[in-house]
């Protein structure tokens, strides 16, 4: 749905406040990835495996709540752009390990430049005293 | 995907916290909607019709980015539940309004108190004044 003509009463509460944000933080960032060939789940799973070490693509799923079908998409598409490389698990042939290469690190690095870039945009109207707050409220909002 | 095992480089930046808070907030209340036996596009139809007034069917779709089919349901929903009624519009059949009706209205205002029950849960561990900088600096954050 669009994100105008809504009425006040839902303006003025924290859920829709919180979802229109998050919708262009969104939209600003994707198009930020499209211009990097990837979409925001690459990113996810290029993160994940870089921070973890090598997994199996099962592993991932579980971890990212991501089904298998889509899971085997998106590791195929990232290894056909090099970022990830399939290894042999020795001990369980079906469990072939995932591993971000040396271009997918550089990818990392071009990504998270550009995550930066998107909540510089996307916070423009806040200082940086408030963008720490935003952030600060926020993390406790979403503490486990 | 989960909102859990992020890598702790995608959980520092706004966007994702934002996402997140998102997340919480939208599956808070569509959990409350659930119980009053409406979701979130029957709500956000009902509220745009009540702050506007009577409106075809087409011109609500095209306020809020809704296809005509999706629509036709949403408003046969709404009134099947007696919250809307379709008014003739004697200057063109085709463009019959929609109309809240008293029902319809009780309706809003529960869906109004379920709102504002999510949004005091979602923001339960920050205080009054903290929850009052959030929304202040959301609502600048979005601003157009």
């Amino acid at each position: 749905m669009k994100l105008v003509d809504m009425p006040s009463a839902l303006q003025q509460s924290t859920g829709f406040l919180l979802g229109r944000a998050a919708a262009l933080a969104r939209e600003d960032f994707r198009a930020r990835l499209v211009a990097l060939g990837v979409n925001a789940k690459h990113y996810t799973v290029l993160a994940y495996v870089a921070a973890q070490g090598p997994q199996s693509q099962s592993a991932i799923g579980t971890a990212l709540g991501l089904d298998r079908t889509t899971m085997v998409q998106l590791v195929d598409e990232l290894a056909l752009a090099g970022a990830v490389a399939r290894e042999r698990n020795e001990r369980n042939r079906r469990a072939n390990l995932v591993q971000v290469t040396d271009e997918g690190r550089a990818l990392l690095r071009r990504l998270g430049r550009s995550a930066a870039a998107s909540d510089k945009a996307v916070t423009a109207r806040l200082d940086a005293d408030e963008t720490a707050m935003l952030r600060a409220l926020l993390t406790r909002l979403v503490a486990a």
